[in-house]
């Protein structure tokens, strides 16, 4: 019965004739779109639309921040657009027939669809702070392998060495390492965070230190909506999701980036950070090794303590709020006002609990990286300080 | 009628039993798989193994070197495999009723399909200069963001920088300019040429001099097998084919590496190469640019000139033998035995009209990255010496 509605709705739309020309008039070429490529599109009103060739595919739906049908053209495309969305990065993929693709038309980043298509909505006031701006000098984004003794394996990271590093190579630079979220992996921060453009526009206008930041794989990412045939382990338990990172960052990454870097290499001179996921680790990993960091932040974090917990959580780094103040340079904690991760009551209860922090609320934002992106430009300028 | 057969076909797949547990014990994760993910794989006769999750699909088809059809598993997925490939990195992706789409397992690299799928055959005695090596200090390869006054955007090049580059900064170097081929970009060298462990390895022996490399968007992407609804202009013809990267790299980027990194910025220490199209726009910009360029490669070069055409092609630079044989340091042409681009051609009418060069030939392989890794490692060691 389905398949008979499905069909018959496929040939109604068959026959249905959609002024694509009104489409390529009205809207301009998303800044994800790979070169030449005519979708995705974006409007002035932040609608993204999108166009994929599958010509015997009974059901296309486009699945960005909601599911919109698709409908299909005479020449085998089919075309469907989004109603109005938030300003900034947004992950899409189409279901053709219940199979979920990403679209060959869209550059490709990494998300809980795996390398997935994105579309940015560019419209609106915001936004110069992370673009390339005229004038400004810029860092470097560098691709490094190590080997790590840890898991026995070459690894990437990415390292940003901000503009003047190769002209001062006498001067030393504090270091903040900075992760993704679930599911996203090194390549996040700088690619849809645009990391290396805020950094250059914050330390070209004197707010920010000139900094090292480090990008590696916190190694926690599963494959939502995909049977286990598609992984090749079971899901792992909250406790030992991405726990394989926290080792390799101590014991293998910041030997290897103060070795091949002029990095300041002590605790007043390191930062760690993440979003989401990244929040939990830099809980995880960064709080428990007060003598390698002391400077923190949580976008959006995943922090699982409440006060009971409070005493042992984290190695017990909250049992004492005196030492924890002293010891910390900077707590920051960041959260998007439309999403709900727990971020106003952890603010709230570390208030409570007398631990020092900042909360930042990115007003409008969910749980996206135009969230992440406003809290790395509010976190940046505080470091080093 | 086609439809019933692929129906009748649909459902006697759907009831056959393959026996995945002996995939998963007879073959090991390619190194393209996205982590966690258990395909794409290979067994040891260098068979790719694939699998999809189109649950509604009639037809799934795997695009690898040939096409191979998928069977319907009970779980939704399809799985099926390739014959024996050569050695190396091979571009796939999925027809699934119709539709091409990349594999959400595999990492993504930039090919004819736009953001595409690969696998990569491991196994023979074929692969060490190529992978890291234990005890090789590595260099690292650097995104540098840069604007052209002649395309007026924003522009994303890499460089990559030899692993001794940051501990000797009085040090100059010589630069390779090294582009890709037709329909992919920027990212092609590194991700699938793995140019970095080439240079790294190549230098550690002392076989290669130090140099940088600078890798950028030739602009020659195009979209096959695309009608022109996914793209934003119709087909350039063959002289207007990724003609505009010519002015952007002597006009913008070579000022922008100059200007960036520590180089030795006179001819003599200034190569170019690429691959396919690349081959075609080094001679096109680098031997018509002789003021600029002494040190020039082609690897299976898409290179149109006749005999008749020689004295008048890229600029009269075929025109005299001794006066290039004088102003060239190096021409080197390489090309895979299995392909035609009509290289031995080429070098034959040079030798018959005295132009000095290169020649080398890669046993086995076609058009494909093996035959382009391997032409690297041939012609980086004869650059600058």
């Amino acid at each position: 019965m389905k398949k008979t509605i499905l069909i018959l709705i496929a040939l109604m739309i068959g026959v249905s004739v959609v002024a694509q020309n009104d489409i390529l008039s009205k809207t301009k070429v998303s800044e994800t779109a790979l070169f030449q490529r005519d979708y995705p599109r974006v409007d002035d009103e932040g609608r993204a639309y999108f166009c994929f060739y599958a010509p015997d595919a009974k059901s296309v739906v486009v699945d960005c921040q909601g599911k919109y049908e698709m409908t299909l053209q005479d020449d085998g495309y089919w075309i469907g657009h989004t109603d109005p969305l938030v300003v900034g990065f947004h992950f899409y993929h189409f279901v053709v027939d219940g199979a979920k693709v990403s679209d060959p038309m869209s550059e490709t980043y990494c998300g809980s669809f795996g390398r997935s298509s994105a579309v940015e909505i560019p419209e609106g006031p915001e936004g110069d702070y992370y673009r390339p701006q005229k004038g400004v000098a810029r860092g470097q984004v560098r691709s490094c392998v190590y080997f790590s003794e840890q898991s026995q394996e070459y690894r990437r990271c990415f390292v940003y060495t901000p503009a003047e590093y190769d002209a001062k190579p006498k001067k030393r630079y504090p270091v903040l390492y900075l992760q993704h979220g679930m599911c996203e992996d090194e390549l996040g921060w700088a690619n849809q965070g645009k990391m290396n453009h805020i950094m250059d526009n914050l330390i070209a206008e004197g707010k920010a230190e000139p900094m090292i930041v480090v990008m590696d794989s916190g190694d926690a990412a599963i494959s939502f909506g995909f049977s286990t045939r598609g992984r090749r382990n079971t899901v792992a338990t909250r406790d030992e999701f991405g726990a394989t990172f926290g080792p390799i960052l101590i014991n293998d990454l910041i030997p290897f980036i103060d070795a091949t870097f002029r990095t300041l290499d002590d605790r007043k001179h390191r930062a760690m950070a993440g979003l989401s996921w990244g929040g939990h680790q830099t809980f995880a990993f960064g709080l428990t090794n007060m003598d390698k960091f002391s400077w923190f932040g949580s976008f959006s974090g995943a922090i699982f303590m409440n006060e009971q917990a409070m005493k042992t959580a984290y190695d017990g780094v909250f049992a004492d709020a005196d030492k924890f103040n002293k010891d910390v340079n900077l707590l920051f904690i960041g959260a998007g006002s439309a999403e709900n991760m727990g971020t106003a009551g952890l603010s709230a209860m570390l208030t409570k609990n007398g631990f020092e922090h900042e909360y930042y609320i990115s007003e409008g934002t969910a749980h996206e990286w135009l969230t992440w992106r406003r809290c790395l430009h509010q976190f940046a300028p505080k470091l080093f300080k």
